[in-house]
């Protein structure tokens, strides 16, 4: 039982039914009527003003891997969910079409076609899964960090909630907590897979392994020197405080407070470090930090916080909610008729409008091919991802969508950052219903 | 970059202070004192009456494969994690301890030592963050789905929530949803790597990609038989069902509504399935479905559930909030004195007593080798999980674990299975602070 995953391909990350479906539409010719699929969010989590799309780059490494080798064609083989014609077509599954979509760091709303997929039905079904896991949880975790580093205000937040999520979550919720604005991990791997600096230096256990909390602070300050966060509040504050400043002097790099009334406790904490000369030392927060406790805390003496539980549940919408639906099939637009679930037919495209100021006024949603007029304040948001089955080159780097990020969040109009629950901060329109 | 990750290690699925904490404890000598680790949740959820072991066997899996290889200690090397002593220790680290714990499947409380790990300091703590982020996740999802399971009142549930989270944890999530009791899952890979039965038919993409819904039915009849599921919602469900039944006949296998009113629409649909003659057709519902949605649904003439979001992000509740907590340290009683989050020092074991109906009454934990004493109906809780740093033989399976959970679930008292909020169903006592 591998772990993870011993050979590398995303193709069983997948429902049952795209495989059925593929074998049905094989068999009777449908299977390759040329498709567009898209990828949008019919709302935001309630309350939410904006999403932040994360996890593109993933979803071009999952199509990439997205192989069905003799261990995938064995499984479904011995397990009877499709035929040996559909068999013999998988085993030579590569998706050969196009992809367009919203660059990571991007803001979304309702209806924003944040990733578009052309190909025939048969290869463009089969990506629905993998595709929608990877949007739906890297884009909830970058909103919800992006709410934070909003509320940290230029603060740094490090991301240290792997233990709370999936093991393999984590490393992705590491990755969009970055993109969210987020300056650090404490997420070994991704550290290794994507880059994002890692930081840590100790937990409680490290306190209680030792005979007391000095001997524990000088084991520390000896390995790691002063220029080290000394977790005080293992046994009393104010003490700790105290022996840290004894055993690594005033140029103690900062302390830790990760329980109690943080607010209350970093100002006292202030005051006795600045009392015993360590006006330089750095105050870190954390314990059951979510965006509104780091609003709460902006008047606070807190350098630096440290956020786990909240940001990589998606603090209260842990799914961003997107789908991924048939939206024209050879050159005709399709939609379902349902009443609660009504979707837009045909292939689309987005520009964002914006005030001379730079402020942003409406997402524009329009058909692809009859792009509405543009100022020049005006923005086109997707970008091509996949050309024949290829990811295109020079895609946005990391860094580059934490920018993307920033810049769009100083686009939005001031109501657009509130943290209360409230509308989307720009409408969506949709020029051709009107 | 490899996805999922290409060689197989756990090793770096971990918090950077841990290799730190590490790195210190091995320089000042307290890294081999002989050190016990408990797995624990301080509270259940909000309002929740019990939680639900699930995770356990993913955790041996991870233990066995945390290894630093070079590629490990390469990354470690390059980012200046640890200095080059640890890093010698690190490329020989197996785990060689003990560890004992809650089997998958058992009832949890608030205090239930669910894994307790014993060794040296230096090898148990490595062990913290995957070991946390696999029991906080899957636990989290197996207690959804076991409200979900006992709302559902003996009807089978298909997970098919893989698409709203991460792709890695759909997999590990539709596991724990089996151990939940749910009856199959949509995911591929859940039925590769653990065996639990899928299923899936088509979605409202196959029915738009035909020119009608009468094409689209006779394609999915002529391929996979009259004893599938038509998907009956995609323009009117009335017109759908009659030209369901036409298409395959009245030993059609069942039908699905995905959206609107579906208590309302079961009901219809019954009525006119039944007056066309098909009256042992089924009625599948889905759409958005949690456990008070489908006890709601209880008297409503449906067959079967399909349950996606809800059941993936545990309801509510997406993480079971576990700690890893230093309890002892050469058979010294340790523990953190802050006043929120108190913990109790020493190594535990727990039993759960019951009236002789079978009936649970408490959750005793004691002081390990200070076993109070026990009646014949009183149950011991952990078994052992890992000796001498191998994974005991003969752990339980996959259903043995649901047959655990369906026991505790009929020894809970009746107000224990109420989905409303409230306290746990049993109490936690600690004899030795009586």
């Amino acid at each position: 039982m591998g772990f993870p995953d011993a050979h590398g391909s995303t193709a069983l990350l997948t429902d049952h039914y795209e495989l059925t479906m593929l074998g049905s539409a094989l068999a009777d010719g449908t299977g390759d009527r040329q498709c567009v699929f898209e990828v949008f969010a019919r709302r935001l989590p309630a309350g939410r003003r904006y999403g932040v799309v994360a996890g593109t780059a993933r979803v071009l490494d999952a199509i990439t891997d997205f192989r069905f080798t003799d261990a995938e064609i064995d499984q479904l083989a011995a397990t009877a969910v499709v035929d040996d014609d559909t068999l013999s077509w998988l085993a030579n599954y590569r998706f050969s079409g196009d992809a367009d979509g919203y660059p990571e760091g991007e803001l979304y709303f309702p209806g924003s076609p944040i990733l578009t997929v052309r190909g025939s039905f048969a290869e463009g079904v089969l990506l629905e899964t993998v595709a929608l896991s990877i949007l739906n949880h890297d884009s909830a975790i970058a909103s919800a960090a992006a709410r934070m580093s909003s509320a940290a205000h230029g603060r740094p937040i490090i991301e240290m909630g792997g233990r709370r999520t999936h093991e393999m979550a984590a490393v992705a919720a590491a990755r969009a907590a970055y993109i969210g604005g987020f300056a650090t991990t404490s997420n070994l791997e991704a550290g290794r897979r994507y880059g994002i600096p890692t930081r840590g230096t100790v937990a409680h256990a490290f306190m209680l392994l030792h005979d007391s909390e000095e001997d524990a602070f000088r084991a520390q300050v000896e390995k790691m020197g002063t220029d080290t966060t000394l977790l005080v509040d293992t046994y009393d504050i104010t003490r700790g405080i105290e022996t840290a400043v004894r055993v690594a002097g005033t140029e103690l790099g900062a302390i830790r407070i990760d329980s109690g009334d943080v607010g209350v406790l970093a100002r006292k904490a202030r005051e006795q470090l600045d009392s015993l000369g360590a006006r330089d030392t750095r105050i870190v927060v954390s314990g059951d930090l979510d965006e509104h406790a780091i609003a709460a805390l902006r008047a606070e003496p807190v350098d630096a916080y440290g956020v786990g539980t909240s940001v990589v549940t998606g603090s209260g919408a842990p799914t961003a909610g997107m789908v991924y639906k048939l939206v024209e099939v050879d050159g005709r637009p399709v939609a379902k008729r349902s009443e609660n679930k009504a979707s837009r037919g045909g292939a689309k495209s987005a520009l964002r409008r914006h005030k001379p100021t730079g402020t942003a006024t409406e997402e524009v949603v329009y058909a692809a091919g009859q792009r509405p007029e543009a100022g020049e304040h005006d923005r086109e948001l997707p970008i091509p991802l996949v050309r024949g089955g290829k990811p295109v080159d020079d895609l946005p780097t990391l860094d580059d969508s934490r920018q993307r990020l920033r810049d769009g969040l100083v686009s939005l109009p001031w109501e657009g950052l509130k943290l209360s629950g409230g509308e989307p901060a720009i409408p969506t329109v949709f020029p051709q219903e009107a």
